[in-house]
């Protein structure tokens, strides 16, 4: 596999570094057109997902928020990295992260005293002039401003996490979802990170998109999850902690072997469960994920118990995915300690505050994951095999010539398969050069209307994985196609096949 | 009509002010379960419009940036209102605004001095102590933020539109438009701005969406719009710049006439037009929409036309839902010069920076504008006449009891519309109840699966705006329901009627 991601994005308008005209910024980019229609068919897989299977209420809250909340949950006193600033010119280098790079040491977690030791005993310089580094002091990553005029003016912070902003209005959402629980909560949308020196494309941005569901609960009664028997038989790769506390490896496990060996809960096991289902709807490929538990000292301290799902990838090595933790009642503890509103519930006379479960995607992450993934490379011809429900377009419809009134025939094939609700896209030109574009999109299928189609009432089928051709009926298609999509139908026994 | 659109609002989840534990602050509103349902249809209303049939390039750019853009865009000098603080209290007032309110005149425009002297002429006090005001002074709307760490420290700038951000990667869109044009491009994001006082919900945000279309044009090719004489004999009511320059008032013309009539141009009124269209699929009422044109010393003074659709609310007044203007080559060309970049495209040898015609939407008031439209009132009854590609569900599924197998046997109907693409959501409880939340939510379909479901393979399927229910069977509801949606088919012969 030589396919480089980053170059085939930016070629063909996947995306790209913001701001390029002024000198790019670090830390963020740009959704071209195909990157931006993957990205919301990525989010639509997750919405729907826990929408209509999960159950969970959809909410949108502001990015920018007064400080309090963050007050409330630690990040104006903890959501730190250790930066080191060269005394010589200014460059910012994160801390942990050139230890990691130099030392292939994993610092996590060490403190300001330790790092500087190490630094200093390896003689660690800065990385673009070579200069002396300063002391590694803790660096606050919350992107602040001013809300208001004058003196009226308060804090803004733009969210960390969508978290917080779904556990603010949790009273309005439990009388929503009717005073019950479980009930859970999805939110889709933009997060910020100010980042000390962020160098890793879609893997590190200062602004990324998230989309985290949170399920409370009454942590005596839900103990078992409802579905959780669909589930129990996948086979995982799992490393937990117990594991790497004796430095052991990855071994294969069931979902319910997992729950049973009491590594975890059915509730975290079965959202790790789902998630993995998700990654593969978007054509991520499930032999490069593991599940990974934390370790007690890498765990926030107020979770019981914390997993991520990993890729492997070529470029970046382990990435996490998504993150799945149960945060106990400490988020809505502490926005009724600092906000005086109560948070507590009464379900049959037995008060509480609610535990939650969090599953915490990145969408960049798993948009980068599911172009690695896909990328195929098959002689010259380079293509990406995402499926149907994740692909930017599903269908390309092309005419054979641009002229003869072909073009306006295949418009309206172009119009018939928009109205049945595929995402279809119309271009023309030469059609091999026409093929070649739409694999490199990843579209899985293209349609070519042709001098036939007028007579024979059909169209030419092109499958984009196995470049198999069939002739399909104009007005069969839809039906065709859904078929095929839905794994309903072989590609081979849509129509005649007119080549291999 | 007496329906509180902000009571029923909150009390149903579409949207209530954010923050709401640690008090409120003006001009950020979360949307809850239904509202957010809602805003994510019109947003793929508008998305799918203009990417199917507008064959816009859709693209999604970081929201915060660095200051550059907003300097040549103007916005760091001249993105401002005029602010007059309390010199008793400290309270902020929106200077045009308050004239406005008390003096009820057109104040848009005015100068500081002229507005002082109207504030003192008229012995206007601060509206929330009664305090003299101070003097009124430029108050800059962007809100500022730092990106990075230590000493590599940029100004960062939320944007207060998502077209600079469009504007910027203009070169790699026109590369992979392929050269040519016109050529479209869509965004939809948030956007910000630090209003000083704002009190009207909905209408006024500091944190707010769009959706943006820029069509990119060579003016001396482009005139003509290919899809003009689709939309040329649609009838809108009209306020151009002459008339209310001579005080007129509105008239209905239709699209072509306002063209031949060399009120503005092709793209323009096809702009506006298919603008009315899909707000007429959100469920706004089209008798309370006009176009009006800006006056000449109303309009930015690069735009060479600019226009509005407004929406007459019942709350608020006229209010701006679009706005579409000609931006000539005035934004390119700042990029152009204050980048260094070259943003000229050369076309069969004529070399020129391409002009730009813009169509902006509001999401937010919208959004408004289709509940203030579609609030019904029918004796006792409250219901939202939202229509159904716009409505927050399309369906809803119950079991007549939660006993005896039934709740299982509507899960199966509600999982089999679900596959099918429609919207839907399960629900359980009184029937009567149920119908009542529904109505509320807007919810255009309920289905009813009880004893006889089993043996005649049927279900009950209610429509909200009469009330009337038929008798449908079970497996034919995904074809019945789609053709009803989309008008093949009327309500009432959909099957054995119930009951009027």
């Amino acid at each position: 596999m030589t396919i480089n991601i980053m170059d085939i994005a930016k070629r063909r308008g996947f995306f790209w570094p913001s701001f390029e005209i002024y000198g790019s910024v670090g830390g963020f980019y740009t959704y071209g057109p195909l990157g931006s229609l993957l990205k919301l068919r990525i989010e639509k897989l997750i919405r729907d997902h826990y929408i209509t299977k999960e159950h969970c209420l959809n909410i949108e809250a502001p990015i920018l928020t007064p400080e309090d909340p963050w007050i409330a949950s630690g990040h104006v006193e903890s959501f730190t990295d250790m930066n080191m600033e060269c005394t010589k010119c200014g460059e910012p280098h994160r801390a942990d992260h050139l230890l990691e790079e130099k030392l292939k040491i994993d610092a996590e977690g060490m403190s300001l005293n330790k790092i500087l030791a190490k630094i200093r005993e390896n003689k660690i310089k800065c990385t673009k002039c070579g200069g002396e580094l300063g002391e590694p002091y803790d660096y606050n990553m919350m992107f602040k401003t001013s809300i208001g005029p004058g003196k009226n003016k308060i804090t803004g912070c733009l969210r960390p996490e969508t978290a917080q902003t779904t556990y603010m209005p949790f009273r309005r959402l439990f009388e929503l979802g009717r005073k019950k629980l479980p009930m859970g909560v999805i939110q889709i949308g933009r997060s910020y990170r100010n980042e000390i020196s962020p160098r890793q494309g879609l893997i590190r941005l200062r602004e990324f998109s998230q989309a985290e569901a949170q399920f409370f609960m009454d942590p005596k009664a839900d103990t078992r999850h409802p579905r959780f028997g669909r589930v129990k038989n996948m086979k995982v790769r799992v490393l937990t902690k117990g594991t790497q506390a004796k430095n052991g490896k990855e071994t294969e496990m069931t979902i319910g072997g997992i729950v049973a060996k009491k590594h975890t809960t059915e509730w975290i096991s079965y959202l790790l469960a789902t998630s993995l289902e998700l990654f593969e709807k978007m054509g991520i490929d499930p032999k490069r994920l593991r599940l990974r538990q934390h370790k007690d000292d890498e765990r926030s301290f107020y979770s019981s118990d914390t997993w991520d799902v990993e890729f492997m990838s070529d470029t970046f090595g382990k990435i996490e995915l998504v993150g799945v933790a149960a945060r106990t009642d400490y988020d809505l503890g502490r926005h009724q300690e600092f906000s005086k509103q109560k948070m507590e519930v009464n379900i049959d006379g037995n008060i509480f505050i609610p535990h939650v479960v969090e599953v915490a995607y990145g969408i960049d992450r798993p948009v980068y994951a599911a172009m690695e993934s896909s990328a195929k490379k098959d002689g010259d011809r380079v293509y990406f095999s995402f499926p149907p429900e994740a692909s930017p377009y599903q269908i390309a419809v092309f005419p054979l010539v641009k002229k003869d009134g072909l073009p306006e025939k295949a418009m309206k094939v172009y119009d018939m398969l928009n109205d049945a609700g595929f995402y279809v896209l119309y271009d023309q030109g030469f059609i091999g050069k026409l093929y070649y574009r739409q694999d490199e999109a990843g579209t899985p299928f293209c349609v070519t209307v042709d001098y036939e189609t007028a007579s024979d009432k059909s169209v030419t089928l092109r499958n984009r994985d196995d470049q198999m051709q069939v002739r399909v009926k104009t007005d069969a298609l839809p039906d065709v196609l859904k078929k095929i999509m839905t794994g309903k139908l072989q590609f081979r026994k849509a129509g005649k096949v007119l080549k291999k």
